[in-house]
Parts: structure tokens; C-alpha cells; sequence
């Protein structure tokens, strides 16, 4: 029986958006209300293994998830699953030597590289590394824009995630979807010196989850229309130029204002919504009043539909970033890297002695690669079950 | 000397707006970017008591706050005090058997009956309160309209505590500030039993002050000139009406939908403003739940440039409202009527056992009337001080 499992093993990223993803306008195609632009993080520190494996005897389309059974049966993962095995069939019909994997069940394999405590959204990097693994099963020919399509359809943001460093979703304007993908911005090489670090952020109270939350905005937001109407579409444009320019500056402090823009429709919804927590906005505050002592703008904060922060900065300003970040959060577990110095400048006296006690775990990270194939296999090949 | 000591004393209320101001188009004249709504509130529970006298021997133009001696020497008190002068002239010019108060220079004496540190901004009934006070010993003919335009000089929503009950702020266009008044929506008799419920919320942070708050909002937020342009004008018109219609649950709608429209904005300046916190946003959400459990809107929150929350009720529905806000703040000192029983209804098990640490002080109060003449004198008569 193990001649007639085939397998493929991809490796996918995390991205986090420095242009909110916030809106639906087709729920089941997830067709987003304004385009988005992300940063692809380093697989080294968070990233999805998958592996793909079809064969002729498996007796249901299965999916393991860090170990534990999960339910495939929804209509997202279906179509996902539809689209990569129409493409495979147009592959067979046109080559009868090619083995009839799309026709056959396939078994997936998938673990992430993180904790799922840490409370990242780590359903981007999942759907992006289920597509990928499938599309390398499959051989499939399609580009990386293309096969973002289907990963759009598990989950919005998972399409930025088929590529590496600087990444825009193209909201794109038709009903079925079929311009409405990721696309570089500009390649990791472009600007390779962009690091992130992660805090964490414990919470007490259940977020709203992101998908009713959208929809919610969506529907009882007056200030989101001008939000994607006017505010995003303005950003976008420039924000992808900074990102060309390589402008720090102009990037980081519209990066900032994105993430404020976004939060500011989520309070603006009814009833409203909270993201950030009184730790959120420290944070929030320590990256302003950073940057004011420098004397520019040397980091940039953003977050997702959750407390945690996500700090962008330029490798070159490195100590000075985890300089103020050590000081405030030195006993946070996680750091890479320790010993660095609280700038002289900064007011030190602002940082509460127990804010540490708000952040659970740091991530250290930096700008990453897209998807990666991999030898590691999930499978044990000769049973076709998790290894 | 004493019989040439002139004197008056007026109290003045305070007042919580339901549609809110924020953003000036003129700051020396105190001119809004939008329309406001507020309630008047009772003065039992919150007001300034000013006594304001004149005699030709005093040296100087002098204020005392709550026992302190404070500066006069800002160009909003000289407006105010200039203003009242010319209305005064105006009368004395016409009739000479009035003594001269005009050229003469005023002791003023006001008292809160709340503690400042509740955190409560006392600036529009200590502006409401001094011109009452002036007004009355002038014996000045303006209307109480008239004499909020003097009002708003000193502090913008001052105006509106110079009336009572329902009561809104129209901008007006002209440059010159003299169609930017309060006007009577409704008197305190047509809808009396809307009652209030204040949670004095401890914070650990100082906040922005809200005149330089505006004016970052106004430069830098994006979402801004939607909510003063669109939002606003039509809420305007819809509070208004449902205060005519005694609608509570249109009017308790449209009260929190424009105090997070309102945080909203600030949260879109940038840097961000920030005057909710974790225990503002609990309020927040008890609310949401008591509504939804109630099947209909039977309180509201709104929030001004500071974590304390406000609810209106009415008074029908107090044992309700109180009940639940007792249960989560029993300990909490300030509370006038106790016993009230949460509802059965409500899951109270989403209250957490520390959350009553987080409000300092409760003030249970009501819609209330406007400034009132008081024998009450803070002044000593023989020697024109403080008593």
C-alpha cells in the first residue's frame, strides 16, 4: 500500500498586517471591503508545517491540527479543497500518466511552531501551508497570486501569507472573487532589516471573534464608509510607496495610525467592540513617547483583533527599541536577546513597576520568506496517519 | 464702607452631554466644530454656588475657588468679565440713578458642593454659576440664551448649564460666535423622572486635557469630519425629537452610540487618545448585557473626557438598573439607596469579585434646573472677602 501514498510537506508564515484587513463584503468568498498590506514574519519563529498526503484507500478528507482530530467538515476548508482538486483535474485530463490524486482522499497534517496559548491568529499561516502543501501534492503550475485566491477563501488574511516580506491583498472589485489576491509589494531582500518583536498581551475577557466582529463594524459602524472609502484607499497607495522607498518613517507612522483607524471603527461599533486593554495602551504610549525622545520615529505599533502589540523597527535601532522594551518587560519570558540599555533620554519614571505583569511571553522576529517546501513529513507514509 | 459693597449669589448646575462637543473651530471664542446635546443634572447632588460682589474700593478682579485664591488673569474668565461689563454699561448709560458696577472691580467667591477629586469636570457649572452670579448682581435683561454666549467663552459646554433639563448647543456659523448658544430642547417638566447613576472610575493616568485634545482630533483625525459632517448633524435632529417624545430607548441609543463615536475619534488622533479604561469598558459591556437581558433599552452610558461613566435610567426601571450596578459596586462608597437585588435574568457570574475596586465613589443624582438665585452668600459684606 505505501507506493500509492503520495505526500508533499510546505512550511507556511505568519503575517501581521500594518494595513487592517476589517470588513467583509462577501462572507462566504471573504471578500474584503478595502485592500491590506502586511509584513510576512520568520518562519524560524512562527510558522505552519503541513503535510498533504492523497491516497487511493483513505476513507474521508482528514485533518490533524497540533496532534488533535479536527473537523474538516466546514464550508471554508471545502472550498479550499475544491478549488486545488480542480485545478489537479485539469492537470489529469490533460496527462492520463498523472496518478488520479483528485480523486483520491487526502489526509493533512498540521503543526505550528508556536504555541496556540500565545493567542496569535495562527489561521493564516494554516490555511496558507494547507494550500501550499496541497498545491506541491498536486504539482500544480499556478502562481503564488493564484493559489493566494484559495487560501483567501479559508481565511481573509491567509492569502498574504503566500508570500514573503512585503505583501499586499488587492481587494479587488468582481462579484466572484477572481481578482481579489495577494501580491508583493516588495521581496524580503528589498528591505531585510525590519525586526519585529511580539508582547503578548494576558487578557481576562473573551475577544469578540474577528469574523462577527467585522461583520458588526460592517453593519453598525457611521464612521466605517469613510474609513475604506477615503482613509484606507489614501494609505495604501502610500504606504506601498514607503515600502518602496524603504522610508521607515512614513511607513512606521502609518502603520500606527492604520492600526489606531482600525480600533477607533471597532469602539465606533454597536454595541462596541474592544481590542486593545490598558496594557495595549501603555504600550501604545511607550512607542509615542520613544519616538519623541529620539527625535523620530524609530518604532511603529500595531494590533490585531486581540491586546497583543507588535512592534516594528529597523535592525539598526534595535537597541534602542528593546533598550526601552527590556527595561518595562525585562522579566517577560521569551527575550532572544538581553542586556540591553534604557536610553538616558527616555522618562523612565512613566513605567509602572508591575506593567510587566500585563505581557505573558515576547516573541523576537523579523521579516520572513513566503511558504517553503520541506522533507519534514507529518505522515507515517506506510499508514498514512500522523507520525 | 459696607453699604457700598454690592453683591449676588446664583447657583448653577452641572450638565453630561448625551451628543457630544469636541473640536473647536475658533478657541478663543470657544466655537464648535458641531451641535451638542446634554441633560442638566440636580443640583442637590452637583453644583457651583458663586457669590459675586462689587465695590468701589476693591483693588483688583479676584477669584476664590473652594477656599483658594485663583488666578482671573486668562483671557476666557477676562472675556467672560468683559462681556457682562458691557451689558451692564449699556444699562447704566441709560439710566443714571444706577450705581457705577461697572467701573468697578469684582470679588468672586465660588464653592462646589462635590469634591474635585471626584474627577468631575466642574468648568461648566463654575462658568455658568460666576456668569449668573454677575448677571444677577448687574441685574442684567439677557435671556438665558444671551447669557450662555458669555458662558461658552469662559468654557465651551458651560453654556448648557444655563438651563435646565434638556438642553442643546447650537454651533451657529457666524464667525463672531453670536449664533453659537444654548437653547431649551425640553424643561426638566417634560421629562423628569430620567434619572443618573455616576461611577467616579479611578485611573492611574493623567488624562489629556480636553482643550488640547479637541484640537489634536481635529488636526489629525482622519475619521473626524465624518462624524461632525454627517453623524452628528443627523443625531442632532434624532435626539432631539426623542427627547420630545420622551423615547428613552431612542434617546439612551443614540447617547451611546455618540459617546463611543466620540472615543472613537480620540482613539483615531494620533497619538492616540485614550480616556476609557478596562473598568470604563466593563461598564460598557454590563450595560449591553442588562439591556439585552431586559429585552429592551432601559439604561445608557456615556462617558466624557475621562474614565467616569454616567448612566441614565428611568426612574420606572430603577430598581433594575441599580440593582445590577449595586451588585458589581456594592462597596463603593456613595450609594443613597441601597437593597436593590440583581435580576435573575442577568448572568452575574460575568461580574468579576474586584471589579468594584476600580470606581472610587458613587453619585446618584437626576435631570435637574437650571442657575437659581440662592440668599446664600460666601462673601463677608463688611470687608468684601471671602467669609
Amino acid at each position: 500500500m505505501t507506493s500509492q501514498i503520495y505526500h508533499a510537506s510546505s512550511t507556511a508564515p505568519v503575517n501581521i498586517a500594518t494595513l487592517k484587513y476589517w470588513g467583509k463584503r462577501d462572507k462566504t468568498l471573504n471578500l474584503p471591503t478595502n485592500s491590506s498590506i502586511s509584513v510576512t514574519l520568520a518562519q524560524e519563529d512562527l510558522r505552519t508545517l503541513t503535510t498533504a498526503a492523497a491516497g487511493p484507500d483513505f476513507k474521508e478528507d482528514t485533518l490533524w491540527l497540533n496532534g488533535e482530530p479536527h473537523s474538516i467538515d466546514n464550508p471554508r476548508t471545502k472550498n479550499c479543497l475544491a478549488d486545488l482538486r480542480a485545478y489537479r483535474k485539469e492537470l489529469e485530463s490533460g496527462d492520463s500518466s498523472l496518478p488520479p490524486l483528485s480523486e483520491w482522499k487526502l489526509h493533512l497534517v498540521s503543526e505550528n511552531n508556536f504555541p496556540t496559548a500565545a493567542g496569535l491568529a495562527s489561521s493564516a499561516a494554516g490555511f496558507a501551508a494547507l494550500v501550499s502543501a496541497i498545491a506541491k501534492l498536486y504539482q500544480l503550475p499556478q502562481s503564488a497570486s493564484e493559489l493566494s485566491k484559495i487560501a483567501r477563501k479559508g481565511s481573509g488574511s491567509a492569502c498574504r501569507s503566500l508570500f514573503g516580506g512585503y505583501v499586499a491583498w488587492e481587494m479587488g472589485l468582481k462579484e466572484d472573487g477572481s481578482d481579489s489576491k495577494a501580491v508583493e509589494v516588495a521581496p524580503k531582500s528589498h528591505w531585510p532589516d525590519i525586526k519585529a518583536c511580539i508582547l503578548v498581551v494576558s487578557d481576562d475577557k473573551k475577544d469578540v471573534p474577528s469574523t462577527s466582529g467585522m461583520q458588526l463594524t460592517v453593519a453598525t459602524s457611521e464612521l466605517f464608509a469613510e474609513r475604506i472609502g477615503t482613509v484606507v484607499p489614501k494609505r495604501f497607495k502610500e504606504m506601498s510607496e514607503a515600502i518602496k522607498k524603504r522610508d521607515f518613517a512614513a511607513f512606521a507612522e502609518m502603520t500606527m495610525k492604520d492600526s489606531n483607524s482600525f480600533h477607533a471603527v471597532c469602539l465606533d461599533s454597536y454595541p462596541p467592540i474592544f481590542y486593545l486593554n490598558d496594557t495595549s495602551k501603555r504600550i501604545i504610549k511607550l512607542i509615542h513617547v520613544l519616538n519623541e525622545t529620539e527625535g523620530e520615529i524609530i518604532a511603529a505599533y500595531t494590533f490585531d483583533a486581540g491586546p497583543n502589540a507588535v512592534i516594528y523597527y529597523q535592525e539598526k535601532d534595535e537597541a534602542k527599541v528593546l533598550g526601552l522594551l527590556q527595561y518595562a518587560f525585562a522579566k517577560v519570558p521569551g527575550w532572544k536577546n538581553t542586556g540591553y540599555q534604557i536610553s538616558a533620554k527616555f522618562p523612565a519614571e512613566i513605567i509602572g513597576e508591575d506593567w510587566y505583569k500585563g505581557v505573558s511571553r515576547i516573541i523576537q522576529t523579523q521579516v520572513g520568506d513566503g511558504p517553503l517546501d520541506t522533507e519534514e513529513c507529518l505522515i507515517d507514509t506506510a499508514t498514512g496517519l500522523p507520525k
